[in-house]
């Protein structure tokens, strides 16, 4: 049985042991003695819980910086969608393997995906170690019929289940108001309403998507999916950019997630995030995602958490406004409640998911506040070690493997290379 | 005589010998041979330009994280100028050398500086070998006369010159139009066209910096400066967020330089820069600044380039602005070139500042296009070696000295610490 000992860490302020019994925090004390157990030196650093990234396209990574600073339609068409239609099942479990490194090293446990070939996402996933949410990709063509390769993907997804690991999860994800009809929307619904899964899905991410929605169905992306029941206490809005308060009120009510992408919204120009509305007042339950690496570059958390702190001050001209504990919150407990995950908190019988933070990267020196220096100052480089589900992914900044996932990586995107 | 030879290094796509000799760089080629030269392996290394600040109050990084998601005028005035008022010399010393280990490790080796007790500045710069506008701040009394201490700390500054390093300058740094007199401001552009230094000075900042100038002199804080004689080729304008069409014809027109900083802005919720009006159509001259860590909280130019590129997509609704090229040159090239240094650029007889970036850093991979990786995708992890003059400040991410300037930065937060 898993047992590790980490003596001397720093857990608010305090110095501790903390001891990790199977896939579970133990006790949680000073001067734990343990036999039985493999001890780590937690002096000179702090033990924080990782990062829950609620929005995601790991496999993307393989496009990082392929196109930048274009119009929408001009990178989706000419450069994305061309290049991922070249993409194999080989070449998704080598763009997620380069992904969770990226992760790994900068503190983040668990991400919710939608993408293709969810097989491969899988294996990297179960290999490497990760939390994940696999999302059941619906897309619906003319006949307003789900496509018939996500038809096929989810009958093998859905007889699989989430594998042994307890470490995955399946999600509906029908990917948008613009890309699913109306007929599959309301299928999704009440499949979540018996199968209890997440429902992840794009929503008002632009203006013009909110335009065209109120065009065809006469009401706002988040006021027609709650008309057919798509809004719920397990649903994960991603984007969620152009919001009325009507809106707002929607999502408050039904106690649904939302996934805030601030880089993503950014880089996009698709508009700035309502934070203090929609989270401070509106009492939205509130999350973080990176989206992919195509509109990112990275899958940083930590960067996402300063945009979100820095823009929610500077959208609302309020600098009191989204406040470095709130954001640390949404990056790391309320993520994983969202999934339904027992983590995200440092406490006795949790599942044990953890961060061993360097106290001495100047990035951190002085110390005032922690959670502060987290959210506004630090980088990867002060991530020491990252644990999930009791397992050590990374130690003293080393990950297993990782040249040989470079090297592939490198390999696979050699095909997208224009020169 | 400094000779450094590295061997293999990846320049633009391609791989060369670079050699160092002095304090500039000697041949740039592909099989240089030089027993006298000291050799680095630059294999799987790309060689880059470092970063200039061009607006900071380095010191202040002792307050990092001291008091944060405040009203501006309650963060000054029960925090910040407190805080301020207890700090020594010495404390501003090792205030300033906490600041430049956190530069070195993020890739900057010059910063333009506003701050208190010059001569401490000035010893952490020489010591750890980087480059420093230092400036002669200008704050009036109610007589409209500069302050008796501004006053004996120019008469000092003006005798020493800059030293013999070749690395430091003094710079006029008369604070703001809101706490510099108008015969104060008159005399600096007098004194400014006299000697040639740069002009340094916090300009439309905030709305309400515009709101009271206007009042008092009928004019913006940019026309007025104009009018004053401020404005011109050798003058660095910190923020410039609140600008008038006018105010970018004026800017432009006299070639002054913008040391744009959006983590601050955003943080302080100061407003939204207007960098397609005042750079891409404007012309104005564009550089960056990461302003103090008190309202940052860090000084990584790494993340002020994403903050900039993005914002500049978001504030203008348009992704094609804010070209990751552009960004990268503002905080390169652009930013020496504000203070006359002939450096910012890889290239034969330039001076010998450079980066050594790890390609196989996950974050750089892959590698479609160097420019855009390290603006939207790095962080201070990708720095493997910070050369500054032709001196190495930093190899193989050790920079010696540093546990030392953590411990004493430390010994002297202690005293600002509020429980």
């Amino acid at each position: 049985m898993n047992r590790i000992l980490i003596k001397n860490v720093t857990l608010k302020g305090e110095i501790v042991d903390v001891l990790i019994d199977g896939n579970r925090f133990g006790k949680i004390a000073y001067g734990i003695e343990d036999p039985a157990a493999r001890v780590i030196d937690g002096s000179n650093k702090a033990i924080i819980p990782p990062f829950y990234n609620t929005h995601t396209h790991a496999a993307m990574t393989l496009l990082r910086g392929y196109a930048d600073d274009m119009e929408l339609f001009t990178w989706l068409n000419d450069y994305i969608w061309p290049a991922e239609a070249k993409l194999t099942g080989e070449d998704v479990y080598a763009g997620t393997r380069l992904a969770l490194l990226e992760m790994i090293r900068s503190g983040t446990v668990f991400f919710n995906d939608m993408y293709w070939h969810c097989f491969d996402t899988i294996r990297a996933v179960e290999e490497m170690g990760m939390r994940c949410a696999i999302g059941l990709l619906y897309i619906t063509g003319q006949d307003g019929e789900v496509l018939e390769h996500n038809r096929r993907c989810h009958a093998e997804l859905l007889e699989w289940n989430g594998g042994d690991s307890g470490r995955l999860q399946i999600a509906h994800a029908p990917h948008a108001v613009y890309t699913v009809s109306e007929q599959v929307l309301r299928q999704v619904a009440d499949d979540a309403w018996r199968d209890g899964r997440v429902i992840h899905i794009h929503a008002s991410e632009t203006g013009r998507e909110v335009e065209d929605c109120l065009k065809a169905h006469g009401k706002s992306p988040i006021a027609y999916l709650d008309s057919l029941g798509i809004i719920g206490p397990r649903t994960v809005l991603a984007h969620a950019v152009h919001l009325s308060d009507a809106d707002i009120e929607i999502i408050a009510e039904r106690g649904a997630y939302l996934a805030h992408c601030p880089c993503s919204n950014f880089k996009l120009a698709s508009g700035q995030f309502r934070y203090r509305d929609a989270v401070q007042k509106g009492q939205c339950l509130f999350t973080i995602g990176t989206d992919g690496c195509a509109s990112n570059n990275n899958l940083s958390m930590l960067e996402e958490m300063k945009f979100a702190a820095l823009s929610a001050k500077s959208e609302s001209g309020d600098p009191t406004v989204g406040k470095d504990f709130d954001i640390f919150r949404g990056a790391t407990r309320t993520g994983a409640e969202a999934f339904g995950i027992d983590a995200g908190a440092i406490e006795e019988n949790g599942l044990a998911d953890a961060l061993l933070i360097d106290l001495d990267n100047p990035r951190l020196v002085p110390n005032y506040n922690l959670v502060t220096n987290i959210v506004c100052s630090a980088d990867s480089g002060c991530i020491d070690t990252t644990i999930c589900d009791g397992r050590i992914l990374m130690e003293n900044k080393k990950i297993p493997g990782e040249e040989e996932i470079l090297a592939e990586a490198r390999r696979v995107c050699a095909k997208f290379r224009r020169d």
